[in-house]
């Protein structure tokens, strides 16, 4: 198998076209939009299929085929209103196997930004893709410090190969959804004690906000469920530099089967040969971007590469 | 004065609106395209003056008024050609005193690419703004780490005075445009000697790539010239770790009149009182991002931010 570019691991996470392009002309004309009570904002992406099962519910959504669009009725117009709708519209679905993708039921709540920064209303975590809804997760790079006898190395985990989603695939050292009603950091403590077994003081003390990702997906079979739903995503990052000393991250909960640590020689290896699932590439990519690792001179599409993994997403944020 | 906002001040470089917004289309409605002989490639957009100036010069150029384009004549079929064209014409223009903006002639060759990565002129600098070209620039941030006694703090410069863009305003403590047939790196080190005398050897080993900002300002008339101008930009960006005991930048060719070393409370009071060049502000901005100082806690417009810095622009890139 060729090996992958940079670039071509940037596309597999960022793989909606972008406006203007001619490949996003062809797969927007068969979207409709998923709009706010008040038509203003556009919350996400739906697939024909999608529409056809929303097309029969009257009562919750209006649908107009000339704007290409369904809008939630105005009469759903308190977040708790909204909230309840659309989760017994899930919980129905999940009943009636509408769609293969509830069998990832997760009993979590994802909150839905409009405005941005205010909750419009939250919905179980497995169904959000299904109206192209942004989610939000963080992740986490541990690494120890180039030292005068050994280069820099990174805790990669590989994660179980009884997962769902892209299972025995390669991993961020720490990476977790951020549900309802969690903040950013609260999660990542949260997650780095369940996957990796980090001692919460630690990362308190020594994470470190690095920036984020974004970016817009389509999702593929390896995701679990129907191919082909928008997943605009956000990833808020961090760097944990930790010592040889630092007790090493440990599967804890069963996400993870074992943690390597790699220098970066070995994890350019795995990246190109497509080990890593598609957005924890990006969040390496940015990795060794932020690094130094890839440059300007060695990277000959760097800028479209810095660009696509900080997308604007054209959506109501968090 | 109300303080700014880091929304604020990313509005202030990313100035021109994204597509999709209303105020892009009232802007873009008067703006014509200059694309490439071979009508593929938007190299940048015109204002409507411009497009009159262009107009007449039958022999160069192709204006479409159907297609708001004005593209170069598919005669000049190469790299020597366009240049050469486009280099005559921007100084007939200085001549005749035609456009303000190149009052400010620099003598220095801007490299314009189509397709990317690919040399497809090279255009006098001051001229390159009349077109609306992308730019491309190198900016680095010098800082002293935080230490049991003392908190992490950054080399600021002054601009001098006299310069006819920006006079007296915080900068990033070296910053300066990638000009032909200079690389990256190599007019990082150039810069760096210049502006702040430090040691290429101290560069080559000690500064690292962090990445890069984007964005599309709209040039005012702080920046010298004719106010309007689009002005697609990137800067790559560069961190310098230096110790107390590192020799301190100081003024070597005039463009900075005195450096001094703030700490973080004092650089982001002087971002919020608007005494930043804008693009400048942007890479501090990063900067404080990458440092975990700007966080998804701290920072309610995060994402807009994130984003807009590293705005993915609609033309052929470097």
């Amino acid at each position: 198998m060729p090996k992958l570019t940079n670039l071509e691991l940037t596309a597999l996470a960022d793989s909606f076209p972008y406006p203007n392009s001619p490949d996003h002309k062809i797969i927007a004309s068969s979207l409709y939009q998923f709009t706010s009570h008040d038509l203003k904002a556009n919350l996400g992406y739906l697939l024909p299929f999608v529409v056809d099962a929303l097309r029969d519910l009257n009562d919750l959504f209006v649908v107009s085929d000339a704007d290409q669009r369904v809008s939630i009725r105005p009469e759903f117009d308190t977040v708790e209103k909204r909230s309840k709708m659309m989760n017994d519209l899930a919980l129905k679905w999940r009943i009636d196997n509408k769609f293969r993708i509830l069998e990832g039921w997760r009993s979590e709540l994802y909150p839905i930004y409009y405005p941005s920064s205010e909750i419009y209303f939250t919905i179980e975590r497995s169904a959000s893709a299904i109206f192209g809804f942004v989610t939000y997760g963080v992740h986490m790079t541990a690494y120890v410090a180039a030292s005068d006898s050994k280069p820099l190395r990174i805790w990669v985990p590989r994660r179980s190969r009884t997962k769902a989603t892209y299972p025995s695939m390669l991993d961020n050292t720490v990476a977790g959804g951020i549900g309802y009603p969690y903040g950013v950091f609260d999660t990542l403590i949260k997650e780095c004690g369940e996957e990796a077994g980090f001692d919460p003081d630690l990362i308190k003390e020594k994470a470190r906000s690095v920036g984020n990702v974004s970016y817009y997906y389509i999702r593929t079979s390896s995701a679990g469920g129907e191919s082909g739903f928008l997943q605009p995503e956000v990833q808020y990052c961090y760097d944990l530099e930790v010592t040889e000393d630092t007790p090493p991250p440990r599967p804890v909960d069963g996400e993870a089967e074992d943690f390597y640590l790699w220098d970066l020689e070995r994890v350019k290896e795995e990246l190109a040969v497509g080990n890593y699932k598609p957005n924890t590439a990006l969040v390496t990519l940015d990795f060794l971007v932020r690094h130094g690792v890839i440059t300007p001179e060695n990277e000959p599409n760097y800028l479209e590469i810095t660009s696509r993994m900080h997308r604007h997403l054209e959506h109501p944020l968090r």
